[in-house]
């Protein structure tokens, strides 16, 4: 095993730093967020930060950087408070990743990517179609991390869309049957297989 | 596909709930983070919300319920300002899992759930001697999260620990050779399989 020190760290090349620094946390999320302007105009943008921050109300966070492909997410959201998250399957990860690329304010990721938008219930956000597990969300807040630029936004889930076939009777959700992936550094997706769901643990 | 409402999702009972609402941000990564009081005494406990927060400076954030298991580890962070963050891999699983359950403040969850703590270059905090990749970090702040009372803990990363094998040439860190897991929900514990890695995306 190797030390790498602060120091070796802050010497590394930009873009090595970027993929070693962000394999560091872990295997993370992936999600598209989906969200629409006041003119109708619809943004799609993945993101593997998703967290969830709360079940009792339910809410979830994601760290945006406001200088990124994801600026136009974040001000959609900013602009109309709604937004939309849909996990990536294995069917869809490719054209996903795809809606990370800097494409012009007035191009649609749905329609440049090959994936479909939708709109349920009168919610003013687009779903992705092809995505298994959707949800809607209501902005609350932004926090702002000094430390980088990011911002943290913290949202509330007002709907949750998913097939009841993959729900256990004790509320857990099989997101491994809908084909969810998992994103590692910036660029590397998995499926999963499941080694075993553990019982409540005592002292 | 079922649409659950807000007005369902509130009804549900609340355990139901927990484990309906956990499985809803996507699959989550699987540390130990590691402490000491100024006692000497030592700490563990499974975190399934460590999430990357910056590459340069290297950050990490991670979510923390200040009335759960996860409390001594807060305050350890408080008193000292030191951890250590420990990625779960296969072999260890299930003794992880374990520290979950609600010891005793003196009783430390190294010992009583058979992994070994490990101190390097003389950091403060004890690292998890089974974990195949862990970092020294250091906290910068907490920011509390009024709408259910837990907080983030946002910390630089120190120091890195990891085989040199494993980090391809671009700087890409193959966690999953590492055997590094993944949870679902709030018990679910996953290994993965590559799909594939993508090249950076243009439009």
């Amino acid at each position: 095993m190797v030390v790498y020190s602060l120091g070796n760290i802050e010497k590394m090349e930009e873009r090595f730093r970027a993929k070693f620094i962000n394999s560091l946390s872990g295997f993370k999320s992936a999600n598209l967020i989906g969200t629409q302007n006041k003119e109708k105009q619809t943004n799609l943008s993945i993101v593997s930060s998703v967290f969830h921050l709360g079940a009792s109300p339910a809410l979830l966070g994601f760290v945006s950087r406001p200088d990124s492909v994801e600026r136009h997410t974040l001000e959609n959201i900013r602009a109309t408070s709604f937004f939309t998250v849909n996990h990536i399957n294995q069917e869809i990860y490719e054209a996903s990743h795809q809606t990370s690329a800097r494409y012009e304010r007035d191009i649609s990721e749905f329609e440049a990517c090959g994936l479909s938008d939708e709109y349920i219930n009168n919610f003013f956000a687009p779903f992705v179609k092809e995505s298994k597990l959707k949800m809607s969300c209501e902005f609350i807040r932004e926090i702002p991390i000094e430390e980088n630029g990011t911002v943290i936004v913290i949202a509330k889930i007002k709907s949750v869309h998913v097939s009841n076939d993959v729900i256990s009777d004790d509320g857990h959700i099989d997101i491994e049957a809908l084909g969810t992936v998992v994103v590692s550094g910036l660029d590397s997706y998995h499926v999963t297989d499941l080694l075993k769901r553990l019982p409540y643990a005592k002292p």
